[in-house]
C-alpha cells in the first residue's frame, strides 16, 4: 500500500460505512458465494481519474479492480475505464460507493482538462495553468487535488497551513501593501510563499516590490490585467514572480484570462463546481 | 445539542481538519484577540439550506452563526442569508469550509425546488414527490438528504440497510419477478419495504401481484409508463403500491414524468449532481 | 474481507483494546515464538452465532478460526463449535474477547431459535416470528441482530433511522390515530414503513385505515387481541397490513401470543435479556 | 466533566451513532421546539447504577438527568429513579440507548448486590468480597466493572495488562508451579500481583511459598477447598496471600464457597450473564 | 476554542486516555466532590510554551487554568508559571499529562531561545533564524513546531506537504542540479517553494540558477558556506534566494553557523532532542 | 500481526498522517515504480529499541524491515541496525517518521541499560531494577516502557488504572499512613498493589505495618534512607516488602541509591528525558 492509499482509507471505510451501517438487505437474494465480475463503462466522454480511490474501495470489500483506462487519459461514451472482480454481493454492495467517487473525479478531471485545453490554445503549452482552489467538496479535497493534478491542472494551495494567501480582508488591517507583506513575512516560516491579492495596478507593483512570492489579480478588467501585467514587466519585477488571475474563470472567459500573460488562472468551476460524468458498472 | 448534530460533529470537525492540520500561517497578520462580525451573502438566486450544519462549523471554532434566511425559503442574489461574529481569525479560518458547505447543500435545495416546482406545476401539489438516490457526494449524504426535504423533496432510503431494491442485476438469479420477490419477502424484515425495478408492464403486475411495495419504472418510455400505470389501475393494483420513475430525469423531462401520474421521480440531478449556488462571506 | 466484516472490525479492534491497553503481562511467561491450537467447545446445549465476529477478531492477533459448527445450527454439550490455530500467545491473549462475544451471540440464536419452536408449534411454520426490538446491548446491535436472522428470527428495525414506529407517546399530540398517520405519511419518506401501536380495537381499525403499514397490539389482554384480529378480517383490513404483538413475551406466553394470529412477536428476551451460553476454549 | 466521563464520551457517543446514523424518522410527528419531561420509573426491584453513563447520555443530547436514587441504593417496583427535561425529540431520540444502558447496568449492580449479601450472610460484613471477572460485555467493561464496586463487589483486574493471572494453560509449559511463579516475577513488573490458579492443595501452597500474591482454587469441591485452607493457615502461609474461589458461582452455591474462608468469590454471573433490571421512561 | 485547539482536542484526550483507561485508582481516597488548587511551579529556569495545550487538557477535565507567565517569556527556578482549580480528584488525574507536555514544550522553547540567543549575539537580530526541522517527537509536531515559534524560531516545513526538499537521495537520479530543480518545478504547484540540499559551491550555484528557493548548506565546513556565500553574492543570486545551513548544529557551533552568514540555521536539537524542563505542580 | 502491534498501529498510522496529510510532494521527483534498499545505520552507540514499532511503520507503507540488530543488544557507532527494501518513493515517505521513533526508543534503551549497569556494578545482578515512571512522553507510553523492558529495565505502572500509589497530597487528608493505606485497601480492587510514599523512617515503618505492598522512599538522604531499610529488616517487615527509592536520579547518583539496598530506583531520566541516539537511512 502506497502512502496516498493509508491516507484515504479511514475516509473511504467511512464512505462504506456511510452506504451501510448494518447490512445490504437488498444482497440477501443473491447466493453469498457467488463470485462474478463486472464493467465499469462510461456513458459520456470525460477524462479519467479517481481509478487509485475505487480500486482502494473495492479493495476494502475484498474485490479487485483492473484498469482498463489510465488516468489522466480520455475516455468516450462506452468505453470501458475498468473491471472489477470479486463476490457478487461484495460488488454491489461496493458499486454505488465506487461510482460515485469516480463520477465525481472524472468530472473533476474533465473540467480541469477542458479548462488547459483552452489555455493551452492561447497561450502555448506549459506556459499558463489552470489551478484549483480551497473550494473544493468537503471531505474530498486531497481525491479532488489529485485528479485535478491527473489531468494537469495544479493543485494550489492545500489548506491554510500551505501558504500565506493575503486577501482585502487582511489588507484592512494595514495601511498599505508593503506593510502588510513585510509583517506576514516576518511571522510566517521561510518555507512558506506569500501571496498577495491586489485589485489595483499599483497594489500589484507595490506587493512585488514588497517580495510577495506570487500577485493575485482579483476579479480585475483584462484591460486592467493587461496594464497591470506590462507594468510589472516595465518595472523589472515580473522575473521571479507569479501572477495568478482569479473571478469569474468559465470555459468561455478562461483564454481571455490566459491571453493576460499570467502564469495561473485559478477556479472552483475544476472542483466543487465540477459536473460529474455518467459512469455504471454492468455485471458480465 | 440536538441528535443531528452530534451525528455530524465528527464529520464537521474533519472538514476543519482537512482545510488546517497545523495552523492558519496567513491569519498571523490579524491582532489575535481582534474580534469581528460578518454577513454571509447569496451571490445567485436558490433556496436555503445547511444553515445547521455551517452554524455547528462556526460554532466549533467559538464563533456565532444568526441566521437571516430560514431553511427551505428562497433567496435573492444580494440577500444575506446569516451573520458570524467571533474571534476575527476564528471566522477567517472557519469560513471556506463553512462556505463550501453552503454553497453545495444550497445547490441541492435549490435543484430540489426547482423540480419540485415543475412536478406540482402539472401533477397538482402534495401528489409526486421528486426524491433524492443513493447518488451522492461521499461523506455528506445525511446533509443531501437533509437539504432534500428542506426543499420539499423526498430523501428515499439512505443507505443498502434501508429497504430492499431490487434490480435487474438480483432478477438475472431468478426466473421470475414473483419468485425474487417472495425469496426477498422471507429473507428480509417485515421492517423493511421491497421495491422492484422492472422495464415492462408484464413485470410490473407481476410484482405488484407478489407484494413488492414499490414498483420502480426505470428507463422506460412515456407511453410504455403511461400504459403500464393504466394497467395496474385496471387490474386493482394501484391502491396501496407507490410507483416510482426513474431513468433520464431532467429538468426539461421531468414534467413528462409526471404526467404518467408516478407518485415519485428520482434523479441524482439534485445531490451528486446539483450545482452548487455562489455564496460568499463580508466582513462588516 | 466482506462489507459485514469492514464494518465491525473497528468495533472489534476496540473490544481487543478494551481488554488490553498495553500488553497481556502474563503471557510473558509463554515462549513468544511457540505456535499453539486450541478448540472451542460448547459447555451447554445451544444455538450456534457468532463465528463470523469471533473469526475476525481472531483474525485481527493473527490467528485462524476453523469452523466445526455451521451458524444457525444447534450444539450439544461438549460439542467442539470451532478450532483456532495460531501464536500461542496470541491465542491467549484473544481468547477472552471472543469467548464473550460468543458467549453473548450464542445466548441470542439459542433464545431466538426457542421462542421461534415455539411458535412453529402453534402457528405452523413461516406463520408467525418472533422478532427482535431496540432493546439491545449498547455497542453490539449489529450482531446481536444478525444473530437472530441466523437463528430464524427477525431482526425488526435497525434504528430510529429506520421505519416509523408510532407509540402512545407521540399520539398523545393527535386527537386521533388517523390524523397522526397522515402527519408521518407526510413528513416521512415513501421508502419507509409506517407501525402504529395502538391498545385498542378502534384503534387498530382506524390506524389500518390510515394507511400504517404496520399494527402493533401493545400489552393487550389475549382475548382482545383475537377480537382485534377478528375485526380486522371483518373489515377487510387484514390484507396487506401486519400485525406485530409486544409485551409480556415470555417462554411460557409466546404461544398464546402466536394462537392469536399476529404475524410478528417482539421481544426484548431475544436480545438484552438472553442468557449467555457457556462456551470455552481447550488448548489441544 | 470528570475523567471518567471523558472515557466514556467516544463510546457513549458510539451507542447513540448505533441508533440512529442518520435521522430519528418517528420524531417528525413531534414538534421540534416542544419541551417535556419525564422520569425514569422501576418496573422491578434491584440496586441502582449506571446513573452517570445514562446522565452523559442524555447530555450529549442536551437533555438534563435529575438523580431520585443514589447509585448503589435500592429501588422498588415503581420508584422513579431519576427525573429527565429537555427537547421532547430529544429525550425520545435518547430514551431507548439510556434504558438500554441503565437496565443492564441495574442488572450488574443488583446481581452484585445479590450474591455479596448470601456471603456477608454467612462470613460476616468485609470478609469475603464478590468479584467480577473479564467476562464482560464486549465494549462495556467499564461500565460493569463500575456498577460492581457501586454495589460493593470487587471490580478484579480491568484488562490484561493489570495483573498476572497463571490458569494451567501456563502451567503446562513448567514442570512445577514454583518454577512458572518465579519466571512471571522476573519478566514482569514489580507493579503487578501474581496470582495462580490450582486445582490441588499441593499446589496452592507450591504457589504460596513461592511468592504468588493471590492464590485461586478454580473448581475445586468444597471439602477440598475447606483443606487447602486448613493447610495453607498450618504451613504458616495464610498471612499475606489472597485466596480466591471461582468456579461454579451462582446465588444457591455462594455461600459454600463463603463457608470456606476464603477472601474473593468471583463470577460472569454479576457481568456477562447479569439479568437486565426493567426499567421505563414516562413522559410527564 | 480557537481552530489551533480544536486540532489538538483528540489528540489531547488520547493523552488522557493512555494514562487512564478506566479509573484513577489512587484517588479513591480523595473525598470526590472536594475542591483543590494548585500553583505549577518552575524547578529550573527556563522559557515558557505549553500553556495552551496543557489549559486544554486541564479543561478537558472540568478544570481551569490560570496563567501567570506568558509564553514566549524566561522563568525562573522556583516561579510559578500558572494555577489550576478545580476538583481536587481531578487536578490530581489530570497532572502528571499536563505536566509532561509542559516539561516537554518549555524545553523546545528553551532550547529554541538558547540557540537563538547565540545566533543574534553574533548575527544581529532578525537576520538569521533557528529552524526545527522534521525530526520531532512522534505525534507532537504542532505542538513542539509552536512551541518553536513561540521562543523565536521557525518552524520549517510542517510535513512532506507542505515544500519540496530535495536531498542528495533524489540528486542520484539526476545528471545535475538543474534538471533535478526543474523536474521539480514542472511536477509541484507553483505553491510549494523548492529547496535543494547541495554539499558543494558549484551546486549551491547551479541550483540557484536553476530557481531554487532555497539553498541548503548540508554538512559544509565552515569555510566552504563563507566561499559559498561569497561566490552566490558575487553571482547576483544571493538576491531572493534563502540560504541554510544544516548538520552538526549545536550550542556550540551555531554562532560559527551564523557568522557565515546564512538566513537559516536547522536543527533537531530544539524538538527531539531537546531536554525538558522540571516542572511540577504543588496543591496549595 | 501480534497483539501489541494491533494497540500500536492507529498510533503510527497517526504518525505518518502527521507528517503528510495530502501528499508527499518532493517525492514526485522519484519515478513511481521504482524500488530500493536501504540500511538504517547507527551514528551514535547506543542499546537497540523500537525495531518493533518502526517495522511497522514501514510495513504501512508497503515496505519490508529486515533486522540486523536485535532488541536489547548494543550497537556501535557505523552497525547496522536493520534494512528496508520497498518502493523508493514509500521507503522516503516513511523514513523520517520511523527514525524518530527509533532514535527516541533507542535513546531509552540506552538511558536504561546505562543506569541498570551502574547499579548491577553495586548491587550485584538481579537484586536492584532501574524502573520508569509515569513522566513519559505523551502518546509514547507503551512504547517507551517496552523499551525500557527490552534494555532490562522495569516499567513500572502503566496508567492510573494499575496500581495505587499514595503522595504527600493523599496524605494530607489523612491523620496517619496506617489509616489512609486502609481506606485504600477498602476502595480498591484486592488485584492491585498499594504503594505509599513516605518521607521519614516512621511513615516507611507504620506504612508497612498497614500492609502497603510497596514503599516509596521519596528524596530521602542516602543514610535516611539506610537507616530506614535497617530499621525495616530489625522490625521484620523487609520480608513482602517492595522499597523503591525515587527523586534526583542521575547516573552520578544511582550508585548510592542501590547501595541503600533498596529493589526499585525510579527516574524519568530514562524516559521522559532519554537523549536520543542518531541513527540514519542510507540508500544502497
Amino acid at each position: 500500500m502506497d502512502p496516498y492509499e493509508i491516507l484515504l482509507r479511514d475516509t473511504l471505510e467511512g464512505f462504506l460505512k456511510e452506504d451501510c451501517a448494518f447490512k445490504d438487505v437488498t444482497s440477501s437474494v443473491i447466493p453469498p458465494d457467488k463470485h462474478g465480475s463486472a464493467i465499469i463503462v462510461a456513458r459520456e466522454a470525460g477524462v479519467c481519474a479517481g481509478l487509485v480511490e475505487a480500486g482502494l474501495v473495492f479493495s476494502l470489500t475484498g474485490c479487485v479492480l483492473g484498469i482498463s483506462c489510465k488516468e489522466g487519459n480520455p475516455f468516450k461514451p462506452g468505453d470501458s475505464i475498468a473491471s472489477v472482480t470479486g463476490k457478487l454481493a461484495s460488488i454491489l454492495s461496493t458499486e454505488r460507493v465506487a461510482l460515485n467517487l469516480l463520477m465525481h473525479l472524472c468530472g473533476v478531471a474533465t473540467a480541469t482538462r477542458a479548462f488547459q485545453e483552452r489555455i493551452d490554445a492561447v497561450a502555448g503549452r506549459g506556459q499558463c495553468k489552470i489551478a484549483a482552489t480551497r473550494k473544493t467538496t468537503p471531505g474530498m479535497r486531497a481525491m479532488e487535488k489529485r485528479a485535478v493534478m491527473v489531468a494537469g491542472g495544479d493543485p494550489h494551495r492545500w489548506s491554510l497551513d500551505d501558504m500565506v494567501l493575503l486577501k482585502d480582508t487582511h489588507r484592512s488591517y494595514y495601511n498599505d501593501v508593503a506593510h502588510m507583506v513585510s509583517v506576514a513575512r516576518n511571522r510566517v516560516s521561510f518555507s512558506k510563499k506569500i501571496e498577495v491579492e491586489v485589485e489595483t495596478t499599483d497594489d500589484a507593483i507595490m506587493a512585488a516590490r514588497a517580495g510577495a512570492d506570487i500577485i493575485m489579480l482579483d476579479n480585475m478588467p483584462f484591460s486592467l490585467m493587461k496594464t497591470t501585467m506590462e507594468k510589472l514587466e516595465h518595472e523589472g519585477l515580473r522575473q521571479g514572480i507569479i501572477v495568478e488571475s482569479s473571478g469569474n474563470v468559465t470555459l468561455d472567459t478562461v483564454a481571455d484570462h490566459a491571453r493576460t500573460g499570467v502564469d495561473i488562472i485559478s477556479t472552483s468551476a475544476i472542483t466543487l463546481k465540477a459536473m460529474p460524468v455518467d459512469i455504471s458498472l454492468e455485471l458480465v
